[in-house]
């Protein structure tokens, strides 16, 4: 659940949305694209949660990993449907993670 | 919802945590430490969602900022009893956001 990542430094994409009505294939194209994801050279992890509010936060080794998944042409056209079809409006950040630290009980 | 920062760079702090069972003032508390947040100099913006998994993200100018929030006293306060009653785990992530963008229709 909480990603385990390495020590850092290592990015983070925090991608925010909100969706439009209805599923219209989302969560199916979702998963799709975590598993996916997992595949990539340099991926390292993702956290997710939604209520009004989407957050999903994918972690990565380096800028280079996440240009060329960023690429990944199922991945480029998952996006524009996207656009198109499952958000009102996202926001998309690349941040290098630059210090962490946790707590377990 | 999806908060309104300005051009990076800035700071985003990604808290991630599972919470135990029962609410145990957890949600007061909460919504009391974001009207704090907001007062705080250096605050951006904030932005949360929860389902199994709890993401809150935080924006702030500098890592000074940051700094600032986290000696605060209440807001110390508050993590001690998230430590101690709200939380199975978490983890607390300082990256520094290089490049945003988004898509609103």
């Amino acid at each position: 659940m909480i990603a385990q990542t390495p020590e850092p430094t290592y990015y983070a994409v925090i991608f925010t949305s909100v969706r439009t009505e209805g599923d219209n294939g989302y969560a199916a194209a979702s998963e799709r694209m975590v598993e996916l994801a997992k595949q990539q050279d340099g991926f390292l992890g993702v956290e997710s949660a939604r209520e009004e509010l989407g957050i999903k936060v994918s972690y990565w080794r380096d800028l280079d990993s996440i240009k060329r998944w960023k690429k990944n042409a199922e991945h480029a056209a998952v996006r524009e449907k996207g656009r198109s079809e499952w958000y009102k409006a996202f926001k998309t950040r690349i941040a290098k993670v630059e210090r962490d630290y946790g707590f377990e009980k």
